[in-house]
């Protein structure tokens, strides 16, 4: 099968909304009328953003609701994609899997695939993803207010644990929920898109609650001061255990993979977003505050006795890490 | 140096168009009024699209020119890119290097850097670019008639044949102007806007002339005439060389990395069409016709005593090769 016949078998379709599709030598979009486009692009590489042994399917799935993930942080609606596939070699059964997980994915947020490239290599994924966003009306990093809360949008954690466990780093059984949670994250769009107007400011866990935190604070000129109690996670079990409690309480605050929003709003917001967090089907919770950055932004953690957590702030970083 | 400070060292700069540049989860940008966006991705992979002794500011250059070669196919004005770098380690004077070549590339084009990511893996490099283009002006691949004329903006073959030299597969010294062809390709911008509303149809040259002149024939249910000795190129010497013809003349039909554009124009247009390539500096020429198709969409090339040559008409196929 060659590069042409790849594309046009799995990853062609007739552009619905599109001005050009696939097909050309380069898709023509625009974004809605009076709207923006959010964009963004993010590249998977095998060993490093997904284990050899994934799932081709969850695969597919993976890249589209990583990149949707960027754009939900932006209060964003996704619309386009575009994907670059680098395979060592065509495996059809392999190929099939992963586009069926990729459609599947696009088809949830009703989003065209309008273009793309196959090459041979190392397996990596590479997408940018398109969505529509008022010019003026996108959730940033920077809009954080002295008195705001912190919110999040779901349970942290047990992906990052799920993939210390998967890969021996952690002695311990992760349960199938846990290990869904790694695999298969799920972009908080609808979420995002609630948020616009609400929200003072946004950005997607895909790196660790503290590094993401600190993001928020260093665009916003803020300190963020965050419960380690409210945070809401399916590991408190492991918390509560000794001998596990310190990679548990790492897993929560410094692994990344989570993709839920982190995002700060208004205290008179409270009840609308608890029951936006409700009526979206989220657990998540506020878990801190915003207050004014002394010297430099930064954010503190605090335990259920209201003592500072001494924490290394850093979470994932690509070259940091092996 | 962590994935952050090299991003911010090194391809960050403040937005002057964009609604939203580097350092949030998306940027946000939108076209020009009255535009749509052309968008285009590719990845180049480290020993399948450049060779690994590369000179990174080249590399740099050339992520730009390859993209935006196929924005010029579609007549559009770059307008903004993303970039996704994937690199075995932080190499600074490599990096150093690299970015020069790219903003050096982009600042020729007036072209923002609006976001990206950097991670760890084989070197690889993707680049997704945006340009703008009159909604239903773009230049597609399908309006080829019957009765136009077939241009190319430039020489063919010198881009391949420095390639097969500098790896061994033609045992000729290539000379210097024939690597910087391969090396350094030009995307052909200025000759794309100017083409809007005088081609019938347009595609650039990455593959290999035949397969591209393929897309066009296939895309506009047209046959492609092509007339081998009116193709420009610096190959002369070898295509008169009985022991080096038959694989300069491979090169010329076969090989990609040209990125010159193939069009079709209005035998009505040939003069305005010769005097934009004069005027753009280009030395391309009319190297064949459109006729009508029998049966199928095909392309025929033709010697300089009107006999049709026999050849293999697959272009660069990412998986047919190795």
């Amino acid at each position: 099968m060659t590069e042409f016949e790849l594309i046009g078998r799995f990853f062609s379709r007739r552009a619905a909304s599109a001005a050009v599709g696939n097909g050309d030598d380069c898709a023509v979009i625009a974004p809605s009328v009076g709207q923006a486009f959010a964009v963004t692009t993010d590249t998977l590489v095998e060993g490093r953003h997904f284990l050899p042994t994934i799932d081709p399917w969850k695969l597919g799935r993976r890249v589209v609701h990583v990149n949707f993930s960027d754009l939900a942080a932006m209060g964003a609606k996704p619309r386009y994609a575009l994907l670059s596939l680098t395979l060592p070699r065509i495996d059809e059964s392999w190929v099939t899997r992963f586009a069926d997980g990729l459609w599947h994915a696009l088809d949830e947020f009703d989003v065209e695939l309008v273009g793309g490239n196959t090459t041979r290599g190392p397996l990596a994924i590479a997408m940018t993803a398109f969505g529509d966003v008022p010019p003026e009306g996108a959730l940033l990093r920077s809009g954080a207010k002295v008195g705001d809360e912190v919110w999040v949008s779901g349970a942290l954690g047990d992906a990052g644990w799920a993939l210390y466990c998967m890969i021996g780093d952690i002695k311990a059984e992760a349960t199938a929920d846990q290990i869904a949670r790694y695999e298969c994250p799920t972009a908080r769009v609808a979420l995002g898109l609630a948020l616009r107007g609400i929200a003072t400011s946004c950005i997607d866990i895909s790196d660790g609650l503290l590094s993401e935190a600190q993001h928020l604070a260093s665009a916003s000129n803020v300190c963020i001061d965050i419960q380690l109690p409210a945070i809401p996670t399916g590991l408190a079990t492991q918390l509560a255990a000794p001998e596990l409690a310190a990679r548990a309480q790492h897993c929560l605050l410094a692994t990344g993979d989570a993709y839920e929003l982190l995002f700060t709003a208004p205290e008179t917001a409270h009840r609308d977003v608890d029951a936006l967090l409700r009526s979206t089907g989220l657990t998540g919770a506020c878990i801190g505050s915003v207050i004014e950055a002394d010297t430099s932004p930064t954010v503190r953690v605090f335990d259920a006795q209201s003592r500072q957590i001494n924490v290394a702030t850093q979470g994932w970083d690509h070259f940091a890490h092996d």
